[in-house]
């Protein structure tokens, strides 16, 4: 994603209610933070914010975290939460590589949108479906460890399929043009929408490690 | 594939030394046919031919099983192979629902090329990589069952992912674009390459179970 220098993104997002400041202060116990049981699902990687908002709205009975690196499209999520309520929903800017010091076997579910493919094999490590980040997630996982995946990258997808499967994971369902073939609800991300606009096949993967 | 009625074929097929006539006579023994102890590769659906003779000519130290229903295909195959001696390939004419009764864990790889991909969900039994046939591969593979598919048919690609991952394969390598993406020696089908030559993309995978 290009990013540009978003003025008073910073300040928005220290004031916004959505956005857990202190995240490494809740590991281990996020649901406080909503004030319920329900299972909590992550998006490691939100960018603007389409899915994991319109996800809250959608499923009221499951609490959803969004994940975003970077101020400047942090700040453009909560621009959209503006005027909204959602109690399901919380934002943490951070860097997935910290992802263990900030949950512990607290999250249902992770869906990954359109995640940097890192094309060069030196850089593979950094996929968020590398092997690396898939012992990550082992830690924080409660439950059967739950992967949804969505990219129009195909080397990225081709890897992550070799890497969840070679890890465990077993594919539940798969689609390799998300538009033509998919049979359940699918709320897309802006990334997607214009790459899907521009006729791009999108790929789609929903894994489970039992 | 449109099938034409040969003048001939079963006359050429009875008289070829190709053919295994009698197959379910040299079930768990069809290393005698060979002489040797090398691995057995069998494809299930060999069309004409081309992909499995080829193999046969690359890796003298292979032993090759082409597997097809029809006689007017199958003639095809033997007329290419006149002329020609190689001593690791034999022919089977059958149906490969009767796969069992030939073959007795004596073999190391199926090759699934290009397979009718029964689009309705009440035939979805009848492909080559459904739950009941890959039961039954588990009867004819020794060590690690090993499939290796090609296809141009989206649909069966998909349901084939997930019934080898759901049936404990692990992918080894895939490949979305065959002709883009794939490392390792490709060697092409007749219908494979009529496909890839109007600009489809072929489907490839490596899966083995463990």
């Amino acid at each position: 994603m290009r990013l540009k220098n978003v003025k008073g993104a910073k300040e928005k997002i220290s004031q916004s209610s959505y956005v857990i400041l202190d995240p490494k202060q809740h590991r281990g116990k996020m649901a406080q933070l909503f004030e319920n049981q329900n299972p909590i699902h992550i998006e490691i990687g939100m960018g603007k914010g389409n899915f994991i908002i319109e996800n809250a709205k959608r499923y009221p009975h499951i609490n959803f975290i969004g994940i975003e690196k970077y101020d400047s499209v942090l700040v453009r999520a909560i621009e959209k939460l503006e005027g909204i309520e959602l109690s399901n929903l919380k934002l943490i800017r951070m860097d997935a590589t910290e992802i263990e010091e900030v949950f512990d076997h607290e999250v249902d579910t992770i869906y990954l949108n359109f995640s940097d493919p890192w094309p060069k094999t030196r850089h593979s490590d950094r996929r968020l479906t590398s092997t690396k980040f898939l012992k990550r997630y082992d830690a924080i996982f409660v439950g059967d460890p739950h992967i949804v995946m969505k990219t129009d990258n195909m080397g990225l997808f081709e890897f992550s399929l070799e890497s969840f499967s070679q890890y465990g994971y077993v594919i539940e369902e798969i689609s390799l043009d998300l538009y033509k073939s998919l049979k359940t609800d699918n709320i897309p991300t802006e990334y997607e929408l214009k790459f899907h606009g521009r006729g791009m096949p999108i790929y789609f993967c929903d894994v489970r490690k039992k």
